[in-house]
């Protein structure tokens, strides 16, 4: 009987996460402050952030220790299992060999904690109380909510108006780990209270959102804000993943020659794919990196390279990423962890550095690929992980075409257990593709007066 | 760092099931027909089940190969993690030492699939082309459908209208792994049609389901009908729960004391019991076992042992049980899967002997019980595991007030991704204790014509 799971022993989690700013041939250009168009240093961002997380979102160190208290609690679900996909690999009938990493294993489902619980951590650690954030779907609000229960600190969530009618048993979740919610907008803040003055019924956004749960957090000197992608702080937790897979390939007896994984806001594939390029960087291994985007929000395809806010309302400082703009405004696809209009900087800057590749898929593509992958392999996945999925299948068919045998990994990050709407959508035939023009490109970009990069 | 899951590889997934039959120090009496009130034969089963399920059924074997397209379809997810439950020990104070045994990690949630598994392979295996059953919740739909797929089998299900309609997540599931899901009564069947004329509204029932799944197998020679608890030979595939346990706990290097499981028709309990029972018979260890079940359904606690019917309707042969009366409607508590009048035959000869024991929670103390696991140790239950957990909480308590240390195991049966509705009924204070009176189960008892038993 051949083998799938590749598993590893609780003492085999890394015992360091990967800076690969570190290794990085061309360094990203600093965040600048939208007033005055200076760099921002670390005393701008201690108002949100507790300082060991602001240290390490500048750290040039290449290894970052792991608190035992947080591999403790990683060890609830962590190492995740690395599958060999023999089911799909029979299903398409391909040469190739196809490897998962799956992180639904996970108390909340998804990859997110692997950053919720260290910036818990850190948190309590500096006696901070309470956490605020936003969430759209949930994932992100899920995550936190477990890690501050872990630690004893108080979570509160600002989640979409209309994912919190929408989706209730997501913000049941959090509750039953102890988190308040409340949707936004809501009449705690300032912010909220503005936005329902003019728009009572607004079924608001996460730029909305982010501004309640900021706003919340600047005005108490024991409460910070948390966020869940997009910062090199989270894309550093997120590297476990990837070091934990390199030990099982190894295992294995083999290693990948393309890497693949869903892209929101990059944490999800910084966390496979850093580790591994890091063996291209050093070692000039030639594995190839894909990042997956929905074709509905192709910042990464389609987007361009310049300063932009990293929330819809411009209350950040403005970071060098490939963005359409941060007053694009995506289709409400399923997939909403990757309805972001930007890029995370490292990756931007990989991108640019052609370190990386990126892919679009259409949204029913994805679902194609999402039923076949449960067919084949058993597990639903969310909306989300499909695209990576859809990526996998297309390399694996190219292996088919040219005869060719490549190892494929890819990043399943989570399960579809709360995203079942989403596959009745697509049997019922009421997925659509949302196309987008040049001139819907252009148009958002237009409106942009943040600075351009040469 | 503590270690707090204990892992098993592939290859130590067990080769053969353990049939507790060939061990029993008194064997079950035979069931009987309802028509003549002689005992049955394997003949009288053939039109719904394959002969090797048959066989399985009334084998005397004491040990069972488990073919290796099963144990290959089980290594999706088998060997299921082993969880020393610290978070959960801290939180009670206790000198106990708990663990349990993680059935959630499958495809569809719960342990469901280790039988569901097993009938598809055999059903197709015999020729078969298509399985009928019916579903509650979903949970055992999903295990079938999930299970029919992997061996290209169709799979048909008739879910309970009302949970049709409610649960819709679990007929997407089912969808998405190629089952038709038919709202039960339908107008598929002659039983389904009758009930439409009477009842065109008619909310449905386990018993109305049944007997729809067993009408469209026993009229087509290619159609076979599956059942996922209460029968020897599902109870007999579980049992790869406990053997898999009994391996990992002395991995530990620790036996338990107690061993705990949640109690509906019996698979689930008997999964990971009989296994160590077997130590018990055979070695003469002292292992106690406590069978969990809702005090809204009591049948091993408040039934009575006699002849009764597997079904609402009396379509099934008459089995020596302890049963409630197969009129007997439990009140509509969160935890379906244990809304059953009877306990199947094996565990009730079992606990006649005093060979196991039985306790009863009440509604509000489950939930209470889940929501103190989830921030305990994470995972968020399904309402039909929360029994055994508010069991083991009870003897970890006992065991802090006697200032003892007894080693307590029990069986985490499934998640609860998507039973978020009840935990959300309990923060709303909806839940409700749902107590039965003696009055209640004589009246119940009362309208039985079936055989005594001496």
């Amino acid at each position: 009987m051949k083998n799938r799971k590749i598993l590893l022993e609780e003492n085999e989690i890394p015992h360091q996460w990967y800076n690969i700013l570190a290794d990085m041939p061309n360094k990203p250009l600093p965040p600048i402050s939208p007033a005055t168009l200076e760099p921002i240093g670390p005393e701008d961002l201690a108002p949100l952030f507790p300082m060991e997380l602001i240290k390490q979102e500048v750290s040039a160190e290449k290894w970052i220790d792991i608190p035992d208290e947080v591999r403790n609690i990683y060890s609830l679900w962590r190492p995740t299992p690395l599958y060999r996909a023999y089911g799909l690999e029979k299903t398409l009938d391909t040469p190739a060999k196809i490897y998962y990493k799956y992180e639904g294993v996970s108390p909340s489902g998804s990859h997110k904690p692997n950053t919720a619980v260290p910036q818990a951590y850190y948190n309590a650690k500096e006696g901070v109380k309470k956490i605020t954030t936003e969430t759209g779907a949930g994932q992100w609000g899920s995550a936190l909510s477990f890690a501050c229960n872990h630690f004893g600190m108080e979570c509160e969530v600002y989640m979409v108006r209309v994912s919190y009618d929408g989706k209730p048993y997501r913000k049941i979740m959090m509750n039953t780990w102890g988190a308040s919610v409340y949707p936004s907008p809501s009449n705690r803040t300032a912010a909220g209270r503005k936005i329902l003055a003019e728009h009572p019924d607004s079924p608001g956004s996460l730029g909305i959102a982010i501004s309640e749960a900021i706003e919340v957090a600047a005005s108490d000197p024991n409460t910070k804000y948390s966020l869940g992608s997009v910062l090199n702080h989270v894309k550093l937790h997120q590297t476990i993943i990837g070091q934990e897979a390199i030990k099982q390939m190894e295992k294995a007896g083999d290693m990948p020659d393309i890497v693949i994984a869903p892209f929101g806001g990059g944490s999800n594939f910084a966390g496979l794919s850093f580790p591994f390029l890091r063996l291209n960087l050093e070692e000039g291994k030639k594995i190839r990196f894909i990042a997956s985007e929905p074709s509905s929000c192709p910042k990464l395809t389609r987007g361009v390279f310049r300063y932009d806010f990293g929330d819809t309302i411009g209350m950040t400082p403005l970071l060098p990423m490939y963005t359409l703009g941060h007053n694009f405004v995506p289709a409400p696809i399923h997939a909403g962890g990757l309805r972001y209009h930007g890029a995370g900087v490292i990756v931007s800057q990989l991108l640019r550095d052609n370190l990386i590749e990126a892919v679009s898929h259409d949204n029913i593509e994805v679902f194609e690929a999402g039923v076949l992958f449960a067919q084949a392999e058993g597990i639903i996945s969310a909306p989300e992980a499909t695209h990576g999925i859809a990526t996998a299948i297309a390399e694996a068919r190219k292996c088919k075409e040219e005869g060719v045998s490549k190892t494929i990994l890819f990043n399943l990050c989570g399960h579809g257990n709360f995203d079942m709407k989403a596959y009745q959508d697509y049997f019922e035939g009421k997925i659509v593709k949302h196309e987008i023009t040049e001139e819907d490109i252009r148009k958002s970009l237009a409106e942009l007066n943040t600075p351009e990069i040469a």
